[in-house]
């Protein structure tokens, strides 16, 4: 594919910033701000990719808004920024050629739900535990849980996904319908409210996952699930990394729609012991839940139990009760926090890559093996169910010895992963922190082919530019 | 969103044609084919869109001879079309402009099959049923079922779905990644074989459903599912098409895993026992399946057998004999047969709308209503899980008439369920025939981002052109 190399990569002229500021600053009075404090926490703060701060930061409250702030950057060239809550991993929030910021923190409106439909429609800003709270009383959630209290329209960016895709699927799979301003200012409607479409392009999936550079979404249509009637939970101790993938090689086989299959390692199982006062032995350990009828949770926690004494696991101790289930899944989900009380005052460097679900075992191990001969401190936790996990690097950045052996490992890593035919990234995106592992994962024809859609849909390179690729 | 309005439109020049049919036989030999009744029966022979044949048929055997076709091609600037099982039913395999249609016959191999990662990888030729036939025995299947022994690289085409999609989902679901030749000739990987992946833009899913338009599928890799221990059927009569549709909300509201929930109205069961040979009473029928353990299916069954009472629906008999359920789901994909069966020599025109669920019973019932005031002759199967459903409309194209009655009939229906947040098609796709319903469902800017797209990967137009929209 012939492409025009003909894109300026440049940082828009001072004076196209500051034209951009006063025209917004007249349009929204004091939700423009551009204190120093306050762009800094609009770039990437969390890892290990340093702080690129916006020029400015907007907190627009209408999607006419949005089309107003786009159509201003677009005439003098400024680059704008969608910014939900700012746990993305990869930098993905940061300005690298400063720009306009869109902080959608006033834009959290839950529009409508339709619990029959098993849909409901919101603004981009709404974390996942907000939507959730709202949803509650109607009988109805939506199961993507990254973890992190994200917000909807960057879980949708970034095509988050998280402990429950096992069974519930990724952002891609639970996102019907999208609007989206466009680099022109025009609203875009991805797609209809029917559960299922034949007609034309798929936009929206081709929306998710697109990390801001496409357009900026302004509304979700989300599919949703239905509360289980009955939800079950336990942990299941293995001797070996290796037995607990095959046992989730084998549950998952055997079509136990088993809603979480997370694994930690032994040192994980130490750290979260610790830091979230458990008590579990310190050996490879799978953290499940699963979602049901009464009958059919009890079928299906008793039939991975057998699966585990296969492979020389188990006990697997299922509590149902609601309190045992949330100190669980609260330790999972801290499995973070209880890594950096490892090693403290370190910079957690988490890693992501995704591999079929057959190689895992090999991937792990050999991981396993690197991290020991890196001579390196650094836990696992793994939704293994799709193959993806993350080892959580503990990190002396000021060691510059450190910090080679840490690079060189990655390296390793992410050419791991694609040799299995896996991914760098399961769930994080791309941002800036993965881009160099792109032409390897992918392939010129379709890195070429990303960057034509870009440039159709973004000739002046202002969405979010600096991410995924460069022009 | 500015876009250049600069593109030929026109046929070939017959020299370009003549030059590159030419350059085929001496490259292919006799798998280049240009006699008329080939050709013919390479463009729309289904429906009652009329046939347009490519000028000649190319059987490649390898993707190489696809890209060498390819740039063959796209140096005369002449069409290429590619070819499956021609069951489309929207024209997407006619060539309005001529041009090289690409038969894979011949490409019809199970490159691999990973049991353990629910996948393989496979060539587009090969059909739903041989794929099937060839994963029985690793006790895996591939569970999307348009009803039609359709080719896989067709299905993911159109993005097809059928009975089992409220379950397994449709072809966006079940594609993993895909091999494709671009308008260059270069061979595009969309992604790897990882379940899920955060990395860069989701060509796979942008592939699928584009109809040729963007490139021609060369490979696949596709998601299986474990064939389940156990399977039950049954048929369940309601008093209404209202009822029917009442009960099915509150099937999958229940989060009851229903594999299959169908539809038919009280015409298409009497057509089906004539045809099928079947003593169903002549009222609306849900056909239902049940996918799981022995224990699950008995509970699913049992659920939903209370829940059709609730609606004054049953008795729900279900029958979990193989070959009962084979000769209930034979009839459930004769059904089109059936349909011709009530009113001979006349040609069936089937529609495909589908709304939000809450809808379909208010969809489904003007839409009857509309059929008795039309005064046309028109059967009903609906995927009602997913709220798609196709009227059968027995037309007697002879008769302008009639045919102008059909021709206003469609539009209300189009209407009605773009009015209730559906789509023109649930699963058949736009081709040539539902082109004109694009701009309604879409609006502008979408449909503005799609040619973008379609021109920024395909400048020259060579690719199924005509066909979603022109440029």
């Amino acid at each position: 594919m012939v492409l025009t190399e003909a894109w300026e990569e440049l940082r828009p002229d001072r004076n196209a910033v500051e034209t951009v500021i006063s025209a917004l600053a007249a349009m929204v009075g004091n939700r423009l701000v551009t204190s120093q404090a306050v762009r800094e926490q609009h770039g990437n703060t969390l890892t290990w990719v340093g702080n690129q701060p916006p020029d400015a930061v907007v907190f627009p409250q209408t999607t006419e808004e949005v089309q107003q702030i786009v159509r201003l950057c677009a005439a003098e060239r400024v680059p704008v920024i969608a910014f939900g809550a700012g746990t993305s991993l990869e930098g993905q929030v940061n300005a690298p050629r400063g720009g306009i910021c869109l902080d959608f923190r006033d834009m959290n409106r839950v529009l409508a739900v339709h619990a029959e439909d098993l849909d409901c429609v919101i603004e981009p800003g709404i974390t996942r535990k907000q939507l959730n709270e709202q949803l509650r009383d109607q009988g109805v959630f939506f199961p993507i849980d990254p973890g992190a209290d994200a917000s909807l329209g960057g879980m949708a960016a970034t095509r988050a996904s998280g402990t429950n895709a096992v069974r519930y699927g990724t952002m891609k799979d639970n996102v019907l319908a999208l609007k989206v301003v466009l680099a022109s200012g025009e609203l875009m409607s991805t797609s209809r409210r029917a559960k299922k479409t034949a007609s034309g392009y798929d936009l929206t999936r081709l929306i998710v996952g697109s990390e801001g550079t496409l357009g900026i979404i302004t509304e979700l249509t989300l599919r949703l699930a239905g509360i289980p009637e009955a939800i079950s939970s336990g942990v299941c101790p293995f001797p070996s990394v290796e037995a607990a993938c095959n046992a989730t090689i084998l549950t998952i086989q055997s079509g136990i729609p088993v809603a979480r299959i997370e694994l930690l390692d032994a040192l994980q199982v130490r750290a979260s012991n610790l830091y979230s006062k458990l008590t579990l032995p310190e050996t490879p350990m799978l953290f499940l839940e699963f979602h049901g009828s009464d009958a059919s949770v009890a079928e299906q926690s008793q039939r991975f139990g057998e699966i585990a004494q296969e492979f020389g696991g188990g006990p697997f101790d299922w509590a149902t009760k609601a309190e045992d289930r949330s100190r669980l899944w609260q330790a999972r989900h801290d499995a973070y926090w209880a890594q950096r009380g490892l090693r403290p005052n370190t910079q957690p460097v988490a890693t992501d890559v995704c591999v079929p679900i057959s190689r895992l075992a090999e991937c792990l191990t050999a991981t396993q093996r690197d991290i020991a001969e890196s001579q390196l401190l650094a836990p696992i936790v793994g939704h293994v169910g799709d193959g993806n996990f993350h080892v959580g690097l503990l990190v002396d950045m000021n060691d510059e010895e450190e910090a080679t052996r840490v690079r060189s490992f990655l390296e390793r890593l992410t050419e791991r992963a694609l040799a299995m035919d896996g991914t760098c990234t399961g769930e994080h995106g791309i941002g800036q922190g993965k881009m160099k592992y792109l032409p390897a994962e992918h392939g010129q024809p379709a890195l070429d082919a990303m960057r034509a859609i870009k440039r159709a849909l973004d000739p002046l390179d202002i969405m979010n530019p600096g991410k995924i690729f460069s022009l």
